[in-house]
């Protein structure tokens, strides 16, 4: 069933008016008056509605049951990592949105050779916040995961730190795994840190292992820098029973 | 360090020539004599050596030392996957390499939009053996995992079910997770099974489940075609202990 943010304030009434690039949306997906929709007001809540009307810039909706979103992980997983090339952060945000992530941090490290500020940081940041929105769509989230960027690698760990539990992922690891790491823990956020395309330093490490988080491996196979953050994310969500 | 498969036959004496594309490889590192590389026969013996010379298309290694590959996991994960478009299809078989597949199969399905055969398929195969042998490199996999495309779905279901343990993700299964159908088990082989971009029917759903194949859920909210195999597949390497 096609599948809509809008904001809570949006939710008053029985009618809701859609337009921009929702309608257009819509449009392309030929709804028809009856069809039904899900709204969802990205605070836990959807609302299940029919298409009253599809004219041209505008879709009405009305309103039939309210219920819980039932698609959130319990499990708060925040995902940090170090600025990568842009396409390779884009695809992280996509595929974490869908895999369940609570929010997507990207930062500078030592060996980022991406670093987008200032303006040019401000216009990406909209466009993650696209592609985060438009994947909760599809995949049924209940809410949009925020995308954040930082501005240094210290303000990185200090946030990260303060889950519940946090965990870096390095490729020199051999001894501590993600498993003997979390040990079946009941905590309600978990963060989870990796570096980009030239890896962290051991300076970067042993900061982050200062702070109080786990330095762990993800196996002796080494994984690009787009793809140790999803696999660490589908880990530890069938670890905390999040893909049930 | 750099790292190439050779064939066995390869390895005789203690000077390995290489020519082509991994000369050509070899001289975009640019790779200086003394220089260590490891040369993997890919049947997981690992091969420690040094660049003796690099000359025009042609890159001559000293043997120093032989020793087993370290980085394969012990069970033997088999990746299915219902023809998804072209592009998708490139992607999961890099990313599988990295996880530590052993084999990634692809095989059309009701709902499968791309159903390369002939000639086409022939090229296609080629292609994606490039793609595995690629990331099997980058990744310091010991074994270059093989793609494999069948003719049928019919073909897929028997060949996944002869794995010890297999497990098909369906979207609209809602009991069983991967975490109740894996429950520790200790196997050799497994194979894991998802669908094209439209989704598996009911009726090949209910063919494998009659295979023997358990039927699981990855949580509620919906994977796009190439990231449920992948989400599966870290899952299924986390359950495995693999990821350590």
């Amino acid at each position: 069933m096609p599948r809509f943010f809008v904001p809570p304030s949006a939710l008053v009434g029985d009618l809701v008016t859609l337009e921009g690039e929702q309608a257009a949306h819509a449009k392309a997906l030929r709804l028809a008056p009856g069809e039904e929709v899900t709204l969802c007001d990205g605070a836990g809540t959807d609302y299940r509605c029919t298409v009253s009307s599809l004219q041209s810039g505008q879709l009405t909706l009305a309103v039939q049951q309210s219920m819980p979103s039932c698609t959130e992980p319990t499990l708060r997983v925040s995902l940090y990592l170090g600025f990568p090339k842009a396409d390779k952060l884009e695809h992280v945000i996509q595929k974490a949105t869908e895999l369940g992530a609570f929010e997507i941090v990207a930062f500078p490290c030592a060996r980022s050779v991406s670093r987008p500020d200032g303006k040019s940081l401000a216009k990406k940041l909209e466009r993650w916040q696209k592609i985060a929105a438009s994947a909760a769509e599809q995949s049924g989230r209940g809410r949009i995961p925020q995308v954040l960027a930082l501005d240094s690698f210290d303000q990185a760990v200090c946030r990260a730190a303060q889950a519940d539990w946090s965990a870096l992922f390095y490729e020199n690891e051999r001894q501590c795994s993600l498993r003997r790491a979390w040990e079946g823990r009941a905590i309600r956020s978990a963060a989870i840190f990796t570096g980009p395309e030239g890896g962290l330093t051991e300076d970067e490490v042993a900061q982050a292992r200062a702070a109080g988080m786990a330095v762990c491996t993800l196996g002796p196979r080494i994984l690009r820098c787009e793809t140790a953050p999803l696999c660490a994310l589908s880990a530890l969500m069938y670890a905390a029973d999040e893909l049930a």
